[in-house]
C-alpha cells in the first residue's frame, strides 16, 4: 500500500486505476493483461512493465488451494484483490464469474470493487456456482435476458465513470455457435457492456476471428488464447483485438518453480546447491518496500526508537 | 478440503495433525519443515514427500503483497493457514510472530489455530508489530517474564493434548549474546514450550552449535539455516538438532519463476514459446483435485445435470 | 470464548454441542429454540436458560444492516456464527437458507460449521440467493431431487456423528399444498435430513397440524410460528412437534429497544432520565466475562503489570 | 447499501461523510454523536435523527460477544463499520482504541476506513491491546511523542482532506492530572489532530470543566459523559465543547430489552403476549429496505421472474 499510494494521486484513485483500465481496452491498438492472483504476483506484473493485470478466477482460486468452482466465498475473492490494487498502480480487471449469484449480488460486488479500486469486472453468461471453461462440454448457459440485467445492474452500481464491465460470451465453449454468440455479444453491449470477451477452447483461433469479423469492432473485443496460444499475436492485432489477456502464466510458473525447489530440497537436505538460483531475502524486502517502512519510522518514531531497523539486510 | 478430509479421520483431525508434528519434533533424528505460503504451495509440499510446513511469516506477508511487520491482520493470516490446513495432511507449523499482541491474543490465536488443524504455533520474543529478524541490529526483545506468560497461556488454551508451542528465542538475533538466549530459553522451556526455536543470522553456524551444546537435548531444538545455508546438514544432525526449517524458499522460487514468465511474455507477447515449459492446465486441476468434485457430481447431483464436467480436460 | 471453553471439555466441543442439539430435537417433549443474531445475543439467549440458539438468517442480515437475500457472503455468516458459538455452550442450529449455492457450497459449508462448533444446520428448498419466506408469493422452489442431493452432501460432510441436518420444506410458503410438502417431506427424510422444518405463512397453523397428522412422526418436526402466534403451544405439544423456534423476537426486541432510547437522547440532549433505565457498564462486562480476563491477568502477566485492572468498576 | 448510495452523489462519498464530521466538529455550537455498533444500529441511529455515528470499541466488541481488549481483530472491526457505512449517510467516527499497533497499523487503518466511506477516527493514548477505560486504576499511557507520531501518521495517510483525526487523552482517566492531560493535548494537537477527546470517569465534570477552560478552544473538545451523565448538558454547550458522544446507549438499551423479551418468552413458551410490544417483521424489511430490491427486480430481472417478490408482505 505504499508506492501505489505514493505515486498516483490517491484521493480518486479507483477512477484513476479505472480510467487506466478503459484507455487499454478503448484505446488504438491491442493491449495485453498479464495474470496475477495475489499482491506479490501484482506487484511482478507491474514490475515488469505490463499496462494492466487480470485477476483469474482460476488463479486465485488454485492459489489458495481450492477449486476453480466458486469454493472460496466471493468477499475472500474480494480480499485477494483488495491486497493486489494496494500492492501496484496497475489496473486490475477481476474475473467475476457469473457475478456469485444474481444481479443483486453484482451489484454489491461491483460497490465492493470501486472501493477496493479494482478498475473492472469480467462477468460470464453461466451459472452459479461456476464450472471452469475447460472442463468438460455442454456448459449451462445462462439466460440472456437474465445476464443482460445483471450487465445492467454491474454498470448502474459503479461508483466512477470510468468502472469497465466486461461481458464474457461462454457461447462457443459450450458448443452453441457462432450466431447463439453474436446475438448474445448483441444483447450485453446492449445492457452496457463496455467490452466483450469471446471465449474459446479450441486449439486454433478460427472461431474466435470469425466472430470478430462479424462483431466488426462494435465494442472492444478480449480474448484469452490459453488453448490457441500456438496461433501468432499478430493475426489477434490485425483482426483488430483491443486486449489479449495471458490468463493463467504466473499461477502455472510457480507451481514449476515451487515444485523444482521442493524436490531439490527434499533430495538433498540442504540449501546449499539451490541458494544462488534465488532470489535473496533482501529481493523479497524489495518487491514489498520495506525501505519505504524504514524510512517511515525515522519520520514516525520517536528518534532512538526508529534505530532498529536502520540497518539495511546486506 | 478433500484428499484431505478423506484421507484420514476427519473427526479429529486437529489432534491427528498435531501428533504428527509431535513425533516429527520429538521424535528420533532431525526432521525438516519446509515453508509454504497458501494452500497451493501446500499442497506442492505434501505432495513431494516432505513431513511438515512451516507457515512462515515473511512468506505469508510477502505473498499477500505487504511487510513481515504485521501489516495484515492476525485474521487475515488465520485465514491463509486454514486454507492450507484445508489442502493437505501434513502438520503446519504457524510462524506466529509475537502472538499479535500480550498473552491473550495468544490465547485466541491458539484455540483458533486448533479449530483450524493448525498443529502447533511458533512464538518469537520480541515486541508487537514485529520486526523481521534479518532487519537492522539491536532490536527490542520482549521481558522474558512477560513472554513466559504468554507460552503458558498458549498451553493452557491448546484444545488439544498434541498441538506444540515453540518459543522463538531472538537474544542472538539481537546480539544479546548465549548467556541471555540460553537464560530466555530456559525460561520458556519450564513455562511449557515444547521445543525451542534458536534464531542466528550469522552466515556460519557457529553460535547455533554453541547454543545446542549447552542446552544437552533439555528440549527439543529447532533451526533456520537461511542466512548459514553453506553449513552442511550433517553437523546439525549430530547436534541433535530436532527439526530444520527451509524458510522461505518456495515464495522465493516463484519469484524467480514469475519475474522469468513475465519478462518472456512481455517480451514475446506470444505464449509460443513458454507453453512447453510451464505444467498444463490439466495439472493445475489436479493439484486441487477436480476429479473428486466431478465424482461428487454424479454422487449428488440429479443424473442429467452432473453431465456438464463429465468429459475432462485432456 | 471464555466461560464457554472452561465448562465443557472444549476438546470436543463440536461434539457435545451437536449432541445437546440432536437431544433437543429427538428426545421426549418439544424444546425451545431461541433466536440470536450475535455473540452477545446469543449470551443473553444462554443466561435465561434456553436450550438452543435459532441463528436466524433474517436477524443476522438485519444485523448487519443488509437484507435476507444473501447480501452477506456466506463467510461473513460463519464469522457471526463463530462468534456465537465462542460466547455460549447452547447448540447454535444456523438457519443456512439454501445452503448458499450447490450441493459442493453445502459441503464446505457443513465441514466449516463443524470446525466452528455449530451444532447443526437448516437448509430450505428455494433458488440461490433466496428471498424471504415473508415476501411475495409463489416463491420459485428448487428441484426436490437436486436439494435431497443437498442433504446427502450435508450428511456425508459432517465432522461428528450428532450434527444435525434440518430439512425446511417452503411448498406450503408458495402455495404448493400439502401433497407437495409431504412429498418432499419424505424425500428430504429418505436423503438423510435428521428433522424436518415445515413452515407457513399463515396467520392459523390449520396447514401446520394437518402437515404433522400426515407426517405421523417419521422424523422429528421443527415449526416456526411467526405468523400463526396466537396459536397456544398446547395444539403443538399435542402434535408431538419436536421444536419450535422464536424465530426473530430478539432483533425486533432490539430494534424497538433502540428506537425507543435514541429517540430519548436526540429529544433531551442528556442522558440523566434513562440512564437508570438501562444496565449498567458492569453489565456489560459481566456479559462478556470480563472478570475471566482480570484473573488471567494474574495467572500470566508479571507481577506489577496486572495491577492495571485491579480495580474493578463499582 | 441503498438509501446510502442513492441518497448522496456515491462517488465522493468517503469526503462528503467526512465533511459532515468535520462540520459537527468544527462548527459552530455543540453537536451529538450517538452510539451504533452494527448496520442496524446505525440505521436506527439515522432515522431518528442524530447528525453523526459514535462507533464505540466497547459497543462493538460486546455486540461479538467479546472483551473490549482487541480480542476482534482490526479487520474484523473494519468489516463491522463497513456495514456500518453502507447502511446509512450518517459519518461514523470510529473510536479505533489505540490503533490497534504503532504508527504502521495507524497508516494502514486509516487508508482503509477511508475506502469504506468512514468519516474518522479517534485514538487513544495507551497501551496495544487495549483496556476500557472504566476497568482498573492507573492505566500505563503511551509516550506521548510516540503517540503523537500516530496522529502525524494517521494525517499523513488519509485518503481525502476532511477525513477527521481525533486525539483521544487519557491522562485523567489514568490519574495523571490536569497539567499531564493539557500537555499531551498541546502535543497532539500540535502533531495534526482535529480535535481532541478528554475522557474521565468522575461522576462529576469538575476535571473535565477545568480541563475545558485552561484549552480555551485551541481545538474542538470532544467529551464522553458515560459516568457523568448527571451533569446537565447546558453546562458542556456554555463551555464550548464542540461535540458529545452517548457512548454505548444503544447497546445497553438492547441488552435490557433483549434480556426482557427472552424471559417472557422463555416463561410463557408462547410469543402471544409480547407479539404486540414488537414492531412487525415487515417494519424489519422497511429498515433495510426491502422495497429498493423489490423495486430493483423489476429493473433487472426478465418479466416474469421479478413476480416473486411483487406482493409484499402486510
Amino acid at each position: 500500500m505504499t508506492v501505489a499510494t505514493e505515486s498516483i494521486a490517491t484521493r480518486r484513485r479507483d477512477e484513476v486505476l479505472a480510467s487506466r483500465l478503459r484507455d487499454l481496452l478503448c484505446g488504438p491498438g491491442t493491449g495485453f493483461l498479464m495474470e496475477a492472483h495475489s499482491g506479490l504476483s501484482a506487484r511482478i506484473v507491474a514490475e515488469t512493465g505490463f499496462r494492466g493485470i487480470w485477476a483469474s478466477g482460476l488463479s486465485i482460486s488454485a492459489s489458495l488451494g481450492v477449486r476453480d468452482a466458486n469454493e472460496a466465498s466471493w468477499t475472500q475473492t474480494l480480499e485477494v484483490v483488495e491486497f493486489m490494487t494496494d500492492s501496484t498502480d496497475l489496473p486490475v480487471l477481476l474475473d467475476g464469474d457469473t457475478g456469485y449469484g444474481n444481479f443483486n449480488s453484482v451489484r454489491r460486488l461491483v460497490r465492493k470493487l470501486c472501493q477496493r479500486n479494482v478498475a473492472g469486472v469480467c462477468l460470464e453468461d453461466k451459472i452459479f456456482p461456476k464450472t471452469n471453461s475447460f472442463i468438460g462440454d455442454g456448459q449451462e448457459l445462462a439466460d440472456p435476458e437474465e445476464f443482460a440485467g445483471k450487465i445492467k445492474a454491474a454498470k448502474d452500481s459503479q461508483l466512477n465513470d470510468a468502472f469497465c464491465v466486461v461481458a464474457r460470451v461462454e457461447a462457443l465453449i459450450a458448443g452453441r455457435g457462432l450466431t447463439e454468440a453474436l446475438k448474445r455479444a448483441e444483447k450485453y453491449h446492449a445492457a452496457g457492456a463496455d467490452a466483450i470477451l469471446i471465449h474459446s477452447k479450441k486449439s486454433d483461433a478460427a472461431e474466435i476471428l470469425q466472430f470478430a469479423e462479424y462483431w466488426q469492432d462494435r465494442a472492444p473485443l478480449v480474448i484469452v488464447p490459453t488453448m490457441y496460444y500456438t496461433v501468432p499475436t499478430e493475426r489477434f492485432i490485425e483482426a483488430k483485438i483491443a486486449a489479449i489477456i495471458w490468463a493463467n502464466h504466473n499461477l502455472r510458473a510457480s507451481v514449476a518453480s515451487m515444485r523444482r525447489i521442493c524436490e531439490a530440497i527434499h533430495r538433498d537436505q540442504s540449501l546449499k546447491d539451490i541458494e544462488n538460483d534465488l532470489p535473496r531475502v533482501k529481493e523479497i524486502f524489495d518487491l514489498v518496500e520495506q525501505d519505504e517502512l524504514t524510512q517511515a519510522e525515522h519520520r514516525y518514531l520517536p528518534q532512538g526508537n526508529a534505530v532498529n531497523s536502520a540497518g539495511a539486510l546486506q
